[in-house]
């Protein structure tokens, strides 16, 4: 079997011959720019992968990643308007470059754009794609609203916190799979597991992610270490110290929290401290374990795949040894 | 055959059955808010009427008819943010009750919507309801985004003003007729006929607007009279004025949309005056007829279905002749 930057380097292709920039060029133009801005394309890599696994064409899978990957930049580009971010990928997002208009318009062009993609499947596969799309898509938005609703809510549950990543991180991962297994014409026991395995190494990725935000190393990953402590969001770290902590620990955290200092360093080596001595590292490492070795578990309906169950949890160790 | 206003409740009473406010509801509750602010609901009561007129059952067509006004409902909400629009149907936009951000994410969540309002049909129509809505909605983006290129172009041609009409107004319209044909079962021929009526009554329905916007009573225009005039709008009566004009008519035009007065009054009323000397009104009142005639032309494809071409051309004569 390939490895996964086959996939990645495949669909890049693809996009280079599908994503062009035509009239109106102030409408098309962003497309272009975000789509080829990079990223690490791990979405689509997988619904070729899953095609290919489960002994389908991976080629006929091409238009469905791209969708996929199409999809994940419309969410990116209306997100950063959202989050008012300057920077993606290290350059400039489509609303700094251009306007918040031209982010707005261009999204959705994006969002039309993915469905259109998927035209190129015929019934019955065109329907349970369209399908599969429609449910991840509306997901993702309520995702992004519960993520939204949490920064002003003091009551947020660890439930809630796993659904909202479920919602607006899992289940486009999860998504990508399934597609891949529908376009390999793998029967419904296949397409489920493909599905939970990425629903759960979703979750364990994003777990992993809050983790690294704070534990991380700054060479490595890339972003500034502490930027959801200065954010004050309620990672699952947070959740978790606020439910375990002692009384003296969770009232310094709701007082570091309240707070938003100019040299925030001192901020972030408490928390980070609380979020140790609570336990709360100790219950993330092991929820990320958890989610993982569920994802694995599931792996166990491919076997009459060969090769399929031991490339996906390389994949998955791989993903969840990463420290960028 | 039942009158439109019949086909527009039927539609409400659908709208109120499927669109509800439920988690998240900052999500949904603009939704809601949006779908329930009213509007004429033309374009959903056209699939309806399509339908029933080519011998299906109207009630089959409703979520497809509820799918466009959804759609329709987007591209105001996202448009209204584009044009910092205070009120829409004499209230607040959902960016100005709300904010942007709500009314981005909103608008995402009800493209999808409309999309999942479909996934009701079967193959092979269902397929074939995706397609059209793909290509319409893309081509509604377009429009909008030539609609803001225009803003900053001395050179904009009739044409391109007739497809930017064509793709931002009217293409909905055509769309919406001809799904209504796909859910009746009916052939391409009708498909087709259906769909450039709703083209050609669609450009003419806004040449109209461009009129009554400048000519209309104020008393039944229920908006500002002259107010593209005031925005600088480039309209059709514009472009033919400035295409038609002698050299002083067009150095007047010219200097009076380069002005931005205070008291609009005196710009109004002499730009209006050059829309009449030039022979703009004129060729103006031509297009809308001529684009109406195209519409009524079509209708003979539709000889097979008693009442379909009156019902059809009746509905035409009747938009065309209001004030409002």
């Amino acid at each position: 079997m390939p490895s996964i930057s086959f996939y990645q380097e495949e669909l890049i292709s693809h996009l280079k011959e599908k994503i062009s920039v035509k009239e109106p060029q102030n409408l098309y133009e962003p497309i272009s720019y975000i789509m080829n801005l990079g990223g690490k394309r791990l979405r689509p890599a997988l619904t070729l992968l899953a095609t290919d696994l489960l002994n389908g064409d991976y080629k006929q899978a091409l238009p469905a990643a791209l969708a996929v990957e199409v999809f994940h930049n419309f969410s990116l580009v209306h997100d950063d308007i959202l989050d008012d971010a300057p920077l993606r990928r290290g350059q400039q997002t489509v609303h700094e470059k251009w306007d918040i208009n031209t982010g707005i318009l261009s999204g959705d062009a994006m969002l039309i754009m993915a469905y259109e993609l998927l035209s190129v499947y015929n019934n019955p596969e065109f329907k349970v794609l369209i399908e599969i799309f429609n449910d991840t898509s509306l997901k993702v938005c309520e995702g992004q609203q519960y993520d939204i609703d949490f920064e002003t809510r003091e009551d947020v549950t660890i439930d809630e916190y796993l659904k909202m990543i479920s919602y607006k991180t899992a289940v486009l991962i999860a998504a990508a799979l399934k597609m891949g297994a529908v376009i390999a014409g793998s029967g419904d026991e296949q397409q489920k597991a493909l599905f939970n395995y990425g629903m759960n190494l979703g979750i364990a990725f994003q777990l992993q992610d809050d983790f690294l935000d704070a534990f991380g190393d700054a060479s490595l990953f890339g972003k500034q270490i502490g930027g959801d402590i200065i954010e004050n969001k309620k990672t699952y770290l947070y959740l978790k110290a606020k439910e375990l902590g002692s009384k003296a620990e969770k009232k310094e955290l709701a007082d570091l929290y309240s707070l938003d200092p100019r040299d925030p360093s001192v901020k972030i080596r408490v928390v980070k401290e609380i979020f140790h001595s609570s336990g709360a590292v100790d219950k993330t490492r092991e929820a990320i374990g958890l989610f993982t070795t569920s994802a694995f578990k599931e792996l166990e309906h491919l076997s009459d795949y060969p090769g399929a169950e031991e490339t996906l949890r390389d994949f998955g160790e791989e993903l969840m040894s990463r420290e960028d």
